[in-house]
């Protein structure tokens, strides 16, 4: 056993002989529920101490238990739906001894991940591609003879997602290969949204589904072979001409449930009989309870869907310290104030309108405020569609989701230059959630489109302006970014102000270096600028607020009268640096020599971390924007650095 | 009346009557079996002319007259899903005139579009917008309290991408505002595939559905009102509770179908009643037959879904001469010879088995060879899946349609490194289809990408050796990226080779400037380079073939032994220019001074037209090329240009 034992620690003495999935299998199916009343201990034990996820994994204990005992994983492929709630099926599966460094730099990750374990087939932590990823497992082993499944876990959030209709339209094909299990909580992070949600709510209310089919299907068992082929045969045939079943079976799956997902004596035969079925893919539909058996979770409201360090006893979180607003929040108050004298304002969120603010706006104007679930896709269309109609929509969607309606943005926004506002959460690195969640691309993906205007905000007080900016702009789409978490305390405007589009501003004047800010580095560009400073090196720091357009004639200016230029971002390569470059050059500003240089991201995705370490691991803090400027000023005409003075 | 008589035209003496819709509905019911017939022979003449989407508009004449006649357009939004099947509505919305400029530069699109109509509230092209979009205007009209209905007409192929499903999932909310016409044909482009068009066979070849509903609401209105409510809630509660109803019942909608599309007796009825009904979002089931109501087209396997100009009696095709192979030929035929030894390649196509040419492939290794239906976000995490069990897919998706997948690109696929191969169709300028099916925008938002490998091919030879370069290349993701249409006549090679990653060529050596191309731009380059020498500058052209990673080296090499570097791409900003600046400015290569330009796709979406007027209207033709050298070299150190020697 590779788990610590802390004094505090509970006792888990089942669980202690228990390492991996094949320790599990060896106990008696009568040995589950102690086991996977331990698993809950040690969880709750160990988010207490990390942090977390925890009310996904509470609700599927049992659930992971039962996949484990029941199915031959790692070579069976499990696929956990983004991953929320994995942490269970990490400490089954050798990792227990690491559970307590979850999210923390250099620990565990809290979502799944290929690198950590043979038991992760398939990184996630978007929602909804599991379906397709199982699938492609379970194709593949079909090609190419070897055994094995694929099983997708997936919520009924996740369901509401165009994505996972895509792999269920294609589920036909893996035979019984794939299974699907709809992990139905009632509730994604917030309350679930839309027809789906309703029709699930329809059946697990229905009852006794699972004992009608099942009784049929045992039945069926009991002929003899031909007869027993004849009888599915049938039973196909009736279902397909009756148009009647469930939504799924209508999508080419066996339906089974709804099954209570914390009844071990459910779960395990009905898990065994998906397993050893042949009769294509199979939906088991388990309903659970996010947070259970973990009372302050239970009574919680969001089911402590993601916590902070808390007390086990009591449940209490660590409260995060006053200080300045968060971004969120300001961004949430800022459009509902906005929206109180201007009716066409409208917000639209994707499953989250705690972690964007939009709630804020929608305790104010719950009817113009849109909650479309886990359909970013439909999101910016759906808000293209009322920009057309003019009305002025806000879509507040983290940079990371935003990925999924690229295409949305391209054809329904910037091609019919509609004015759809884009706040743009969760920009730049982000921390604990990691590489998949870090907001990286979109300043290069959206300034790329013709049409569209970026903005990124330096502080919360621009983040104000930038907001009013947006609900002002109806030329055209317009977008603006901001980070995750706590402003920089800069003191709020009584009253947002419009910024002129494709404008900068200078925050500090100087002669001889000049740094060219977008985003929240602009303290660490200061913070540089005061040490180059010290050094006597006269500089100049421009917040450029705008990526596209870009303020050209203020970058004409400083090119002009500096002699290092130094471009700063929270993004990948082709945002700002290739922006101004690609300016430069063009005009032939470059044709005569200039040292300019660009900082943005590094070419690899990070892992999780503290943001702080995250961006000096990027090389984006002040000094790094000093190192680079000495460089730049060592930097010879031969190409190379010459040796300090 | 705008429409010009050619002396071959169909006589058409109702239609020409005909402007707009309120010219349609003055009108009897009993006059609008001619009108359409006219229309489709309107239609048939136009098309015929000028090449187009013949099929999917010959299907919907009946159903777009019955539309226009019940419903208020343009008050009702009535959006087109894709618009392959808007050229009848284009001729019903007083464009009948320019209908003969089709897809022609400077005519009317083959798509709907705002800058044209009024009639057209929202522009389409890529699949699967159009319920979200009317959803859209739906909820902006309930929010002003504007009269006016969205109106979405869907193919059953577009009922296959998630993005429909959202919409769907979200429709509830809009009550009887929102309209969706599922116009069933049985194949969008190719054959359907999925669950999906499974179900939909077995409603239509159920029957009589329609009638048993109706008779039920016939029934319920003439109950005295406060009964009729009842009566509705009765009935939603036996919905519910029986689980039964249809797909999109369970979704929320009140579904009406099938009806026969082609019988203006019954759909103008049906449309009549759903108009006048007041109990949510409708669903309205027509089964119409692609290319209905001219011989050849319905005799054709693809119903002639996309048409040369062709002769009107006998239904025969321009053929495009012969001459050398298309890109897409050269990819599906290396592809599947390579499969002939390789057992894990495999080939993935999202309904464009034609299109790409992964139907050579699936003729040769049907069992490899998937077309998931349009649903391009499960077609590349259900590939990444594949390549994580150690297959080698190869996902064939254009360029634009990517887009649809970026984030599952990004999260599915490059966060995890996985070899997943990109053949990347359409790249650059499409000529005909215009903006919205350009590829401008692939090697900006794939390079930004950490892992990821892009190519791009110059020629078809190229083509082969990256299609087998990919194949190889199992340490991670790789793209390679080719146009539309036939090649350039290159010898083709025995056996493709496998190219070094991340290294050029030197097509023409030279010694001043130097040009650097990636993609079928090079043809251009070695003529600019042909008529720069005629001046007396000796021209370097390299091919780089790799946008990510760079040929460092070579690109050093160059720029320390010319005077003049300029980049040339088939992309937006973004692309290889931005790398190689980027690249450059950091190593401190420009310090001293370069003259260097980056040439690209204009920062603007550009319409249809032949795509050697929109390469021109780029600036991207060797003239073009000429004379960015020449106003380089002309361009002085104080920043402006000399004049001519």
């Amino acid at each position: 056993m590779t788990a610590e034992q802390a004094p505090n620690k509970p006792a888990t003495p089942l669980l202690d002989t228990v390492d991996t999935p094949d320790d599990l299998r060896r106990l008696a199916p009568t040995q589950l529920r102690q086991l996977a009343d331990e698993l809950r201990l040690e969880m709750i034990d160990a988010v207490g101490q990390t942090g977390g996820h925890l009310g996904s994994g509470l609700g599927v204990v049992e659930l992971t238990t039962a996949i484990h005992y029941v199915f031959d994983t790692p070579n069976d492929r499990l696929v956990w739906d983004v991953g929320h709630q994995a942490y269970p099926h990490k400490i089954l599966t050798g990792r227990r001894g690491r559970i307590r460094t979850l999210r923390q730099g250099g620990g565990l990750s809290g979502f799944t991940k290929r690198s950590e374990s043979e038991y992760d087939p398939f990184g996630a932590a978007h929602s909804s591609t599991s379906i397709s990823a199982a699938l492609g497992f379970a194709v593949a082993n079909k090609l190419s003879g070897k055994p094995g499944k694929g099983i997708a876990v997936i919520g009924d959030g996740a369901m509401s997602a165009g994505m996972a209709y895509e792999a269920m339209n294609n589920a036909e094909q893996a035979g019984n290969r794939l299974v699907v299990i709809l992990n139905d909580n009632d509730m994604s992070i917030a309350p679930p949204v839309g027809g789906l949600s309703s029709y699930l709510a329809r059946l697990v209310t229905s009852g006794q589904f699972l004992g009608l089919r099942e009784l049929a299907r045992k039945f069926a068992r009991k002929l003899p072979r031909p007869l027993h082929v004849a009888a599915r045969k049938t039973d196909e045939f009736a279902r397909g001409m009756a148009m009647g079943g469930t939504l799924f079976e209508e999508l080419g799956f066996y339906y089974v449930g709804p099954i209570d997902g914390h009844d071990l004596d459910a779960l395990v035969p009905v898990l065994e009989n998906v397993r050893d079925a042949a009769e294509g893919p199979c939906l088991i539909h388990v309903v659970t309870q996010k947070g259970k058996g973990y009372g302050p979770a239970e009574q919680s409201a969001d089911k402590y869907h993601g916590v902070q360090k808390f007390d086990v006893i009591t449940g209490e979180q660590k409260k995060s310290k006053g200080g300045p607003p968060n971004y969120q929040n300001v961004f949430g108050e800022t459009l509902a104030k906005l929206a109180e004298t201007d009716e066409r304002i409208c917000a639209i969120t994707a499953a989250m309108p705690g972690g964007t603010g939009v709630d804020k706006f929608s305790k104010r104007h719950p009817e113009r405020s849109f909650d479309v679930g886990i359909a970013e896709q439909h999101a910016v269309t759906f808000a293209a569609g009322l920009a057309a109609q003019g009305m002025r929509p806000f879509c507040a969607i983290y940079s990371t989701f935003l990925q999924r309606a690229f295409d949305q943005v391209v054809h329904d926004v910037a091609i019919q230059n509609l004015p759809v506002r884009f706040a743009i959460d969760r920009a730049g690195l982000v921390g604990a959630d990691g590489a998949t969640h870090a907001g990286s691309f979109d300043v290069t993906y959206l300034t790329t489109l013709p049409n569209m205007v970026v903005m990124a905000a330096a502080d919360e007080a621009e983040l104000a302006h930038m907001t009013y900016t947006a609900a002002c702009h109806d030329s055209g789409p317009i977008a603006f970014r901001y980070p995750r978490g706590a402003g920089t305390g800069v003191p709020m405007p009584e009253q947002p102000e419009r910024l002129e589009i494709g404008k900068g501003r200078i925050v500090r004047k100087g002669s001889k270096i000049a740094v060219l800010s977008l985003g929240t580095r602009l303290a660490e560009a200061l913070k540089a600028a005061d040490q180059l400073e010290a050094k006597g090196l006269s500089t100049t720091v421009a917040d450029l607020r705008f990526a596209k357009p870009l303020d050209e004639d203020m970058i004409r200016r400083l090119i002009a009268s500096h002699e290092v230029v130094v471009t700063v971002e929270e993004g990948a390569i082709g945002g700002l640096g290739a922006h101004v470059l690609t300016m430069a050059s063009d005009e032939g500003l470059l044709d005569a020599g200039l040292k300019i240089r660009t900082m943005r991201l590094p070419d690899q995705f990070q892992d999780h971390d503290s943001p702080e370490r995250q961006y000096d691991a990027a090389g984006l803090n002040a000094p790094h924007i000093v190192d680079t400027v000495l460089k730049a000023l060592r930097h010879n005409s031969a190409g190379v650095e010459e040796a300090r003075a």
